[in-house]
């Protein structure tokens, strides 16, 4: 119908692509007739060139139809998700998703798994013994009827194209094109049937988006695409230069979730899941922001979001009571007095693979009890020979030398404390 | 070693790539284990960021030594080719070759094959039944050491990373990259063992560098990449607003060659044989560009130069006088009286192959005897009812009407004669 490479020739050249040019190369694509050097060659026109907000809103949705795409219109209005593109100690989801819930909002969450610094949702649920990520679609409806809320695991049936186009992105330099992140996130999260998106964009130099005009930029293009689509997309974009909380891991992020549902959250933890939470609320019940947070922090007090949690795991056959613990620990202790100014949550991340609580490669294990605590998270003050942060074992035991050095340097300790700086940085949509 | 993901993004984000990494990119994707997608991604990256002389020197070698370099240094010195960008009609290497070898220049010439609108060297020998364009390196060497001139097909030992390489450039959108064009050029003419190298590109609407900036730069990375490898590159650049000489087709630009030989060519083939000769007999031996052109028009009017071509012939086993004849031929009438002002090379071309006289597709036959005559040149004045081009038949007979409109629409016929164009319009090195 048309010819692959002039349409690739077009877009090196700046021109558009018209809706129909894009649909047949993304069902040629998923047909398996377009093969890999051309999507890849396309991907990198694309990050030279670009795409318009219809050109993006289009592809999003070939990939979207390139799957399935759940129909949850049964359960009613008001279903609303939120996607992070991640952060080391990004657990916001577990005490999210049921918090909202108990506020009204039908969350279904298809969610995913770690690879390299940062964690994923799926493998930390995954601690729980017996919890059930990959619910078929008639028990997952279920949950979320009973519930209101349900976390599970992207499966294959998903978007398969974005699948397929992001594993090529990676090995091809094509991964940081604004364009292209906007469809994939997009075309995974409408998967879902839902009306509404709430979007955490990290900013920071860890982080995916390093600058705040590229944070900008992915939000506009995710609230553009949303206009296009037919899907309300609220984004907020969050300061990255420490782990969020105070935990690291798999099986302690788990306690830490539980302890925000209990009202005893960190600091970072609380405020975020109560904006991304208010958003939620905002976008599903039509009541304003501040309105939607104030139900989401009651609901973190009164219990209400721990018992919808509770029952959203034994629903998906998790045994709380059998969460792994640590083997022993070992502090890692502060070399100097002063204020922490800065944390590279990176270096943490890449130390807690290292020692099993992720994935240097998809085939790795995860050792679910390892884990890091931050003792001092950034602007608190730490004594010389106090522990600054301390690792949880696993069943290989304690952690070695060079480890607990790179743990260390990942601090910066001053004897200034640095300004305060707010968590959230902006919304946009 | 290296990482060619993160090679990729270097050069996706406009940074150089040192020696080394550009050996490791070409030798892994010579041995297969550099994927298409990646490399198709790198071309993508390389047509948006450019490579720098020293670069796309490093890229040539590289792209060499992936196959057999010939060592002709025991033939002695002043080993000297042409290279043209190809153009309809374009026979030149033909006659050029033998006068080049009649004025001592030694010629080792790797032609190609025509794919499309252009028609290829091989193909136009192979009209001669018998000419074997594939002889083995020591018979190649035998008839150079006798003649001083042979032509052979590029065989699968030379740079066969550029063959890779252009096949995936070809379905990739990313043959319009000049650093890329000039190290595939260069790559195969390095492997002749040459000392200096003669390159005609030619610049028009029609032709592979559309603009003289475009032509501009290319002839300026060949002769940097000459200078960063030790070979003398002389580039120039001609006109190209209609086919070269009267004839396009296999034995109907052999029979033009001879004439050429003969001392009875068209003018513009007569003009591009002396300066492209020149320009070789001045590399070769040294002579100043005016001495080695006025030999090469003395080799084309004493015999010296048909001397040769016949020779060439024989060793390879040909027999010019079983040339392909047609079975007939059919004119095209002029629809008005006036002068020519430009004739579409292109249309020309593939008319011609259309009726059987090159290849839509590689595996396509072609039929030698099947030509197209061009009556009226440029400039020249014709009358309605006269022809302006003559279609020779082969095997298949009389040409439809539709191919006689589409080669009659070919040809601008004006009231006023257009302004004389210089054929050639600069040199470069």
């Amino acid at each position: 119908m048309y010819s692959i490479v002039e349409l690739i020739g077009r877009k090196r050249d700046g021109k558009r692509l018209a809706d129909d040019e894009i649909r047949f190369i993304i069902g040629e694509f998923s047909a398996d007739r377009m093969p890999g050097y051309q999507m890849s060659a396309l991907a990198m026109a694309v990050f030279f060139r670009g795409l318009d907000d219809r050109e993006t809103a289009v592809w999003t949705e070939a990939m979207l139809r390139s799957g399935r795409v759940l129909d949850l219109a049964s359960l009613g209005a008001g279903r609303v998700d939120k996607h992070s593109t991640g952060g080391v100690g990004d657990k916001i989801s577990l005490p999210l998703a049921p918090a909202a819930a108990a506020c009204g909002v039908i969350v279904p969450m298809c969610a995913g798994r770690g690879l390299g610094h940062t964690g994923g949702t799926i493998d930390k649920l995954e601690a729980i013994p017996g919890y059930d990520v990959a619910l078929p679609v008639d028990r997952f409806s279920a949950v979320l009827r009973e519930v209101g809320c349900s976390i599970i695991g992207q499966t294959e049936e998903i978007a398969p194209a974005d699948k397929r186009l992001y594993a090529l992105r990676d090995v091809t330099a094509t991964v940081e094109s604004i364009p292209l992140i906007t469809a994939s996130i997009m075309s995974k999260k409408l998967a879902e049937g839902i009306e509404g998106l709430v979007l955490d964009i990290k900013v920071g130099p860890g982080a995916f988006m390093k600058t705040l005009e590229d944070a900008r930029e992915l939000a506009r293009r995710m609230v553009g695409v949303g206009t296009e689509t037919g899907t309300k997309v609220v984004a907020f974009l969050t300061r990255m230069d420490e782990p969020l909380g105070r935990m690291v891991g798999n099986a302690c992020e788990i306690e830490e979730s539980i302890a925000t549902l209990e009202g005893r959250g960190p600091a970072d933890i609380v405020e975020l899941t109560e904006v991304l939470g208010g958003a939620m609320v905002e976008l599903a019940r039509g009541v304003t922001f501040e309105q939607g947070r104030a139900l989401i922090a009651a609901s973190l007090k009164d219990g209400t979001a721990l018992a919808r949690w509770n029952r959203m795991v034994e629903l998906h056959c998790g045994d709380l009571s059998r969460l792994p613990k640590p083997t022993g620990k070992t502090p890692v202790l502060a070399t100097r007095s002063g204020y922490v100014t800065a944390i590279d949550g990176r270096e943490v991340g890449l130390v807690g693979v290292a020692l099993g609580a992720g994935r240097a490669k998809q085939s790795d294990r995860i050792d679910m009890a390892v884990g890091i605590r931050i003792d001092r998270k950034v602007s608190e003050f730490v004594n010389a020979g106090e522990p600054i942060a301390t690792v949880f074992h696993g069943a290989s035991g304690a952690p070695g030398k060079a480890h607990l050095e790179r743990l260390s340097a990942a601090f910066i300790v001053s004897d200034t404390a640095p300004p305060h700086r707010p968590l959230i940085l902006e919304r946009i949509g």
